[in-house]
């Protein structure tokens, strides 16, 4: 892998990388903070995922999360939201193709050629960091609205693999949401049978491990009643018995002010879990 | 003035007004952090002041101050660089017109008509902060590369005004580099007497008040050595036995990864000034 960008960042480095994914058939990016602790030896990492219309970037320029991740000694990965380049399927629209790649494995045409974000996210990147930069196997993910979506389902489908999960404005039942059921329809098909494997509520019911659940949702979230329903997920976490902490943050609206203003209580979060 | 956005941050509010400016002879917009405290009463400003190509947004989406202005109660206004709009006078290029006022008055055609940045960032903006948000009449100024200079030449030609004063990558010394001689030239003419007046290492020869200088410098910054020169500012302050602080920070460039990392020294530094 190749490193893109390398810049100072509150005592350590916000790196981006590129790399051939061989689950994905296409050239990637990926961005690493690099805590100061990182020159001494094997660090933690929390992966972040991010939401529709993204990549690397947009995290790493507007969360604010350098400092944090600093303080703790914490990795911060975050990657691209879909597989890239002239080579892969896209549509019209920001909710679908490019930039939407919801974090499942696509098993219809023309997307299962390159749409594999799940096997992305939870074995190919991770191999690639723990080989390549000074990181350990201890595991956090959190995300935002797509990207929610991503770290509930790939934490609740991996007993195991993550020592914490946490959650912005996350779609928690994509199946019964607009945004979540015009990526299904086009990538899993039309057997909704087949959506409950992605899908946080109904996972819920079946989840071998209890990792409690920290999301923070804004009450002023301009897609809260029609596409993240987090009434969907607090029904569904009571009847499962699943430990939930679901913050109604008032005033709050779905941008990265939101996330800049909780990222600390959510690394803060990963990093008791991380390090204990 | 008209608000245009208004989004929770931190636990106060990150706005954008518009509105006439009649300094200017255009429309304008400008982002003002307002802290919770300011429910409570009226709370001092430190203005921020932006480098070349940017608007009132990169500082409010980029630079995380919002959480320690909200820690400390003090509101933080960052006004556009330049006049804006298609009656305003432009050119070629990212380093001269729209985006790069320079914080000068321009006195030659075609820039006089709409380029009086000086007179709106000390005079017309305050009086409409003051009388339209719950703000005080104490003040700080900071910003970056030419916000940089742009403080540091407002602060220093208007003694008592401001309580506290700090750069980021300052031009220190435009009349003897190629960004600022460009500008000069066009704005403020050939006479190259005149420029003094906007040139921070003139003007520290004859300041009135020793108002002490924090700056930042990147020293893996990429305009270091052929437009910023802080080696002239220094030179220049201990010729003037004017108070100084300039630190070097090693590895850090030119972006806002780099503001972001020392924000909150700086927002301390005002905060000092202003509460005390």
């Amino acid at each position: 892998m190749e490193r893109i960008e390398h810049r100072a960042s509150s005592g350590g480095w916000q790196d981006v990388y590129r790399h051939e994914s061989k689950v994905l058939g296409c050239t990637m990016n990926f961005a690493a903070y690099l805590p100061p602790q990182a020159k001494d030896g094997k660090l933690p990492v929390v992966y972040w995922l991010s939401g529709l219309t993204c990549t690397e970037q947009n995290f790493i320029t507007k969360a604010g999360a350098q400092r944090y991740a600093a303080e703790h000694g914490i990795i911060v990965v975050a990657p691209d939201t879909s597989p890239r380049g002239d080579d892969v399927a896209d549509a019209e629209g920001y909710d679908i193709g490019k930039g939407a790649g919801f974090y499942v494995n696509a098993t219809q045409a023309p997307w299962s050629r390159n749409y594999r974000m799940f096997d992305y996210v939870v074995d190919e990147l991770p191999a690639l960091v723990e080989s390549e930069l000074p990181a350990s196997d201890r595991r956090s993910i959190f995300g935002h609205s797509m990207g929610g979506h991503g770290a509930l389902v790939i934490a609740l489908r991996n007993p195991g693999r993550y020592r914490s999960v946490s959650a912005f404005s996350p779609i928690v039942a994509p199946s019964h949401v607009p945004w979540g059921q015009k990526a299904f329809g086009a990538y899993l098909g039309d057997d909704r049978e087949a959506w409950k494997a992605w899908d946080t509520v109904e996972l819920l019911g079946t989840a071998k491990e209890k990792l409690p659940l920290l999301v923070d949702q804004g009450d002023a979230d301009e897609f809260l009643g029609r596409e993240l329903k987090p009434e969907l997920l607090q029904a569904a976490a009571e009847k499962a018995g699943h430990p939930l902490t679901l913050r109604m943050q008032p005033g709050y609206d779905h941008s990265y002010y939101f996330i800049a203003s909780f990222v600390g209580d959510h690394l803060a979060h990963h990093a008791r879990a991380l390090l204990r």
